[in-house]
């Protein structure tokens, strides 16, 4: 495969309100937004890519509000992890599991948006 | 923020089949591999990173089999859409949406994995 980019396409009940949240919470740049026949949008945190998208039972796309949990959780490596947890639960985030420097080599915590699903925010240690 | 990056985390049931599937549709290179207390593993497509872990409901990880659906989609994005797609198809994977010129300006298709997982394989028209 020629070079190739991985990235999440989360869906949420209130699209717009997401895009907000996350801009609060991550700092995420806005790089593309359809509103037309739902919300569509690709944001960018530092330059690392992640969509969000009005959910659409019908077609498969179930928000975590709609499921009733999240089936992929959103892993954000960062050296910033303190100011970045911090930041995200001023925006409105719900801690899961605090900052804390794992066993198997991981400082790492779990964070709850609003809108359901679930970011882990990490770092290797050295 | 400094340098981040964004990857997600997929739960699954049989964690160890999953990899090898992973390996086999989108020839991933596994960067990682846990198996004990339950398969936790980092992916990489080309580069391109993800993880995959074994689910556990107790601790609000749900597989789209636990739960019915999956609420995250997974985009690769790569000028090679016809042979990542045919790919995958070979190895088990099933069509959701055939690959198709769509008037957004992608050229996309959507595919689910054999634990419910779906992944969208575009790219942008010129």
């Amino acid at each position: 495969m020629r070079t190739a980019t991985i990235e999440p396409l989360l869906s949420v009940r209130r699209g717009k309100s997401a895009v907000e949240f996350y801009q609060k919470a991550f700092g995420a740049e806005v790089l593309s937004l359809i509103e037309e026949g739902g919300v569509v949008a690709h944001l960018s945190v530092n330059g690392a890519g992640f969509w969000v998208a009005d959910e659409s039972p019908a077609h498969a796309n179930f928000s975590p509000e709609f499921i009733g949990g999240s089936t992929v959780r959103i892993v954000i490596t960062t050296e910033d992890t303190n100011a970045v947890f911090d930041r995200a639960i001023a925006a409105g985030a719900t801690v899961v599991y605090p900052l804390k420097d794992q066993s198997y080599g991981w400082r790492v915590g779990r964070l709850a948006d609003p809108f359901g699903h679930h970011w882990e925010i990490g770092k290797p240690l050295r």
